[in-house]
């Protein structure tokens, strides 16, 4: 079967792909295991550092609101595609225009060229936890309305809702997932207003300085990057009865405060590493962080067999197992 | 100042639009009372029958999806947007390509054309308690998740989010009403599934048969096309500060079922009236309608001033003196 994976170059596209390459099965257009023969990954940059070498896998350089690039990327072959292409947090809201275009009309043109298909492909889509905003309870549970104070959570919304529909419709058979911040993320800063909950610890852990710019209390809701690759091969496997008429779900994490990480960073690096975290505050993303929901009871996730880490020590441990070394590159 | 109604020669666009030009009065772009001095109604059909002569009033026909149009249509001189302009539920339902281009695309391009103003102008929107369906309580509170189960519903919670956004980033200054069902709807039948509601009211009352598809035991959330523009122009005259950030409100109602509308319909038109209804089910209005919220708690509502009916007597009173009188041209 053919899987097409947008975002395909960013964070978690690379590392679904990996995974992809190793495990090569997934569920086919008519609900039965099959093995991924092809993947496609589309992102608006070349990879780098570069991809896996492998035959089955193919790049394709273009923007996720260019319908003719998504015509030929996705056709009546492709079984599944995973959405993962976003403007992020901070950018979307710098660049209102940028966000709208490649979250709202890119993922409108994914699912119209998956509705013009002759049949309904498996889409499983990235949503995000910026979903919840404003006035909110402590704990987040699986009924409280999204209220997003950001654009880029705005989109993300407005993406579920279309998902939703669109499955509805038999147009496709959707699947949309709530990730919490992606902790501990490889690779170099991003826009994200959250990128700071990954530079605390992996900075350190490689030997460099970083600097949080909000406060020790400050939470988070996090997931390592090996458990949400899990949850999209799960969200995409599980069969459509399992998801039922609302095909969103907040996925299972963990809350972790700025003292937490900075504790965890200290039990895996030690006071050397812990010595290299300085704080310098930023209200601008102290606000968007603040906005967020760091709390959540995640009932559904659970019962539909999506799993979260232990710990912050499993964070790091994924960390050191999973990119440690591959983060080294980025300094060279 | 300059108002422009978009659905202005729909139901309400046309009452809304009376009702302006009795008492001519809103609140401008600063926050001040002011004299309404231009009204202009865009919508897809010339009025028919035609709209007041007077001249304040002017009537431009075209498509809410036509950018060039809506340039034309909102200018540096609007003060105030009423964006009633959608097609309804059943319509949507049978011609989704429609629903989106004139429901979401068409908001975004009022929305659009408002952002590019030298201010941010005031915007109501007409959204739907059709936001609500699926699984959902007894009783809709204010805290109560949009699940909708029609493309019209997905539409208009989408737009809710898109003005929500565009008021948060001082765009717009942007209010969201969530309509029941208008009952009694004068004129002719439309294409939405819940226009039995007002047949089986207004076609006895003005004598003429009517066929209700649902059963009934069938319930509706109601309010009157009177109260329906007190709540469009008590949504405008509001300050920003009682709507705070989250710039959507469920409205006031009344709950009514099938039998208690056949009640007050031979209260007030006898047991000659009641005999002109007789009963044809319909499965796919019957899903539909019960798909719907018929039972709504709405504190915030209340506490911004928005009223109900009091019942549906006072309900069918409300079409016998704004309506039954022009409802007699529908049959010459």
């Amino acid at each position: 079967m053919k899987v097409v994976v947008t975002g395909g170059t960013g964070m978690i596209g690379r590392k679904l792909i990996s995974s992809l390459l190793a495990t090569p099965e997934l569920t086919d257009r008519d609900g039965n295991k099959s093995e991924v023969t092809s993947i496609t990954a589309f992102d608006v940059m070349p990879p780098d550092p570069p991809l896996p070498d492998d035959d089955r896998l193919s790049v394709v350089t273009g923007e996720i609101s260019d319908t003719g690039a998504i015509a030929s990327l996705i056709g009546d072959d492709t079984d599944a595609v995973f959405h993962l292409a976003a403007v992020v947090s901070a950018q979307a809201e710098e660049d209102f225009d940028l966000g709208m275009r490649v979250n709202l009309d890119g993922t409108r043109i994914i699912l119209e060229r998956c509705r013009a298909l002759d049949h309904a492909p498996r889409v499983v889509y990235a949503s995000s936890v910026a979903a919840f905003g404003g006035e909110m309870p402590d704990v987040i549970n699986d009924t409280v309305t999204p209220n997003p104070q950001t654009t880029y959570g705005v989109t993300k919304v407005i993406g579920e809702y279309l998902i939703d529909d669109y499955s509805r419709k038999g147009f496709i058979d959707g699947r949309a997932l709530r990730l919490p911040t992606i902790v501990v993320r490889p690779g170099r800063p991003n826009k994200a207003a959250s990128t700071w909950a990954s530079s605390i610890m992996r900075e350190p852990l490689a030997g460099h300085s970083a600097v949080c710019p909000v406060t020790e209390e400050s939470k988070m809701w996090m997931l390592s990057p090996r458990r949400v690759v899990e949850a999209f091969r799960h969200a995409q496997v599980l069969d459509s009865d399992a998801w039922g008429p609302h095909r969103v779900v907040n996925l299972p994490g963990i809350t972790g405060s700025v003292t937490e990480s900075l504790q965890a960073l200290s039990r895996a690096g030690g006071n050397s590493a812990r010595a290299l975290v300085s704080f310098e505050h930023d209200p601008f993303i102290q606000d968007i962080v603040d906005g967020w929901a760091n709390t959540f009871v995640t009932p559904r996730g659970d019962a539909m067999g999506f799993t979260a880490d232990a710990d912050l020590d499993e964070i790091v441990s994924v960390f050191l197992e999973d990119d440690l070394e591959g983060q080294h590159a980025y300094y060279e």
